[in-house]
């Protein structure tokens, strides 16, 4: 048996309870059996307890990473040096590049391979700070392949410590072969792959563009997902205005994520929808993109706002949440409190797991972070930098620097 | 006697040779007393040296970082998060925020005190990649103040492992008790600070802006400091298009830093008079500006341009050059290749020490990192990490992850 831990002397204990930030000064955190026993300031420690001494370090509960792309073959280092060249799209897609260039290489890996490949990709997760990712499928673009993702998904969540909420994502883009019947690779979707799916994914996305997915087809996508039970996200708004957000709160969605080119009336129906945004600014960063989502109009319009990494090989090779709060500090006017708000207990929420993680409360799986910083704000502030001291996930350290 | 040291296997050993990328695929390096001893592909390795094995990692030079701030009291979190919320830079000025906040801390706090703060901060330039930095004064502003950064510098570079140019930038903003009469001020730095500062300093810099140090207080506080043997860089064309690059030129100055307001014809004086430009984007990045200097029209213009961090706690809180090779990759079109050369070999000429560091050649100091990646593009690609797995100075391991 595990012997109960006591987290002693955090500088600032950052509980995220109630959905606040709420802060205690001089904290110490009681974890038993993997859970949070007690959160305060005066805690009694018994003698069964081991110590773990913060030293007056920022302890948080761990991210929450609520859109990531974290299983593929391959990388898009030569796409990417090609942008930074100044190349096209065109040109970039001439040479293969693009969503289509990884589809390629995760078909050609072998399941093996992509457990292998994102096993040591979860260790970077794990150095800043991130104890929970959203995981999609959606390089694959055929029965078999997605369903090769989605068993990876699995076996990586098994394998732990880094937990995995799995999404499929077989409507990431069209596949070749389906490029002059696009309306046929909907009814693969609808009537093969997500039958198949069922017990491998939680939640059902759709990349909703009027060129790939335009939103009837999302919508026929999203509904018959939700039949089957699955929680419903949305790629949407991120290169044109197309309507996805209204689509969105229509067919029920959890989230809409992207949204860099909604306006105020898509603003008004995520409201009434219920619709979480989900901002992915670190994608706006690396395609050179100075338009960032309208974060403040959504905060101010009562929205539970999430942040996340966007992590994928082309658009966000970056799997660092701490990066993601610099971004949405410096570039979209959010504070850091927000940004944690953001990046921890409302992406839990986005993901049906409020009640497990994202807050250091009683009763709560004890994912936690102690961040070798004083002040919470630091996170965002010093960039480029990994600010994780250790990483708890179950009230077991899963990594120290 | 320390042994010889041999790193095999590296994946690729990028030399940056001849002021070129020139990748050795699967080279060894050989280092004996700190120095180079031999850099190849088919080296011979006697009985004695001691083995490093890269496993495939890239080996680089340690980054060189040209322009930081590194020594400071305090720092300007809560002005960091005033201005996340959108507070205007009259309200963050009337809050005591700015440069003039950092002044204050760094008055208040011991020589002692500032070199144990960037003795902590020391690390992360270590962590990321960083085995040389230029460290500027410039918070002090009094002839006593101003000294004890600068000794606080030598003892920096005294205790190492990281090492430090350090410069005098007593021309960083107009002290408090001087706004009515800046001119008094550049009397003081040329009449006391700098003969002051003789033997402490290897260079001077200026602020060169309209409303703080003109063109003609700058060119006087240069002409001043070059007549004591000091090698001169200005802050340059930063807010404003100013004719600093121009006067940069005149005076004879060896790099002008920032240039995000910069022209064509100012990028003609700096190649006409061989100064070279140090472009700071990180700066660009937290201020949330959305203007990067011109670096493509630089390099057309064949100038040599330097990537440096600014490294400060106001306008640049990071003190990596991996987020700095990022940044020039997805916001000003320089690829990886130049972006490496930029941080290395052209920085390392910028403070007269290209024949001691800056690339892997035989006989030069044995300044190098393993990174944990196998293709040297990665450090621009993938973002927010830190990707080193080992840093070596002289030739001595100084961090390992």
């Amino acid at each position: 048996m595990t012997r109960p831990l006591a987290v002693i002397h955090c500088g600032q204990l950052v509980t995220v309870a109630g959905g606040q930030l709420s802060i205690i000064a001089d904290g110490t955190l009681l974890v038993r059996d993997g859970v949070i026993e007690a959160v305060g300031r005066d805690v009694a420690i018994g003698p069964e307890y081991e110590i773990f001494d913060a030293a007056g370090r920022v302890v948080m509960p761990g991210f929450v990473d609520a859109h990531t792309h974290p299983v593929f073959g391959g990388n898009r280092v030569d796409e990417f040096e090609m942008r930074a060249r100044g190349a096209a799209y065109e040109e970039i897609a001439a040479a293969g590049g693009g969503i289509r260039s990884t589809v390629r290489k995760t078909r050609a890996a072998s399941e093996d391979e992509l457990v292998a490949a994102a096993q040591r990709r979860a260790q970077w997760f794990l150095r800043t700070g991130t104890t929970t990712i959203e995981a999609k499928s959606g390089y694959g673009l055929t029965l078999e392949d997605e369903c090769k993702m989605l068993r990876a998904i699995k076996r990586l969540n098994e394998a732990g410590p880094l937990q995995y909420v799995p999404t499929f994502l077989g409507a990431h883009e069209i596949p070749d072969d389906f490029r002059a019947s696009p309306d046929s690779y909907v009814d693969l979707i609808v009537n093969e792959m997500l039958p198949a799916v069922k017990g491998l994914a939680e939640f059902c996305d759709v990349f909703c563009e009027p060129k790939i997915f335009n939103v009837e087809r999302a919508e026929r996508i999203l509904r018959a997902a939700r039949e089957q039970g699955l929680g419903l996200r949305v790629h949407a708004e991120q290169l044109s205005r197309s309507g996805a957000a209204e689509m969105a709160a229509r067919a029920g969605a959890k989230t809409a994520d992207h949204l860099e080119q909604i306006d105020d009336a898509g603003i008004d129906a995520l409201a009434a929808g219920h619709v979480q945004p989900v901002l992915l600014p670190a994608s706006v960063y690396t395609l050179g993109s100075k338009r960032f989502a309208p974060a403040r109009k959504m905060i101010e319009a009562g929205l539970p706002v999430v942040l996340a990494t966007d992590f994928n090989p082309g658009s966000s090779p970056t799997p660092s949440m701490p990066f993601v709060l610099s971004l949405a500090a410096t570039q979209m006017h959010m504070t850091p409190a927000e940004a944690i708000l953001a990046a921890t207990i409302h992406a839990a929420q986005s993901l049906n797991r409020a009640g497990r993680i994202g807050s250091l409360e009683t009763g709560k799986q004890a994912d936690f972070v102690v961040h070798d910083c004083e002040d919470y704000r630091e996170l965002a502030y010093w960039t480029g930098i990994e600010p994780v001291f250790a990483t708890f996930v179950r009230g077991e350290r899963v990594y120290q620097r």
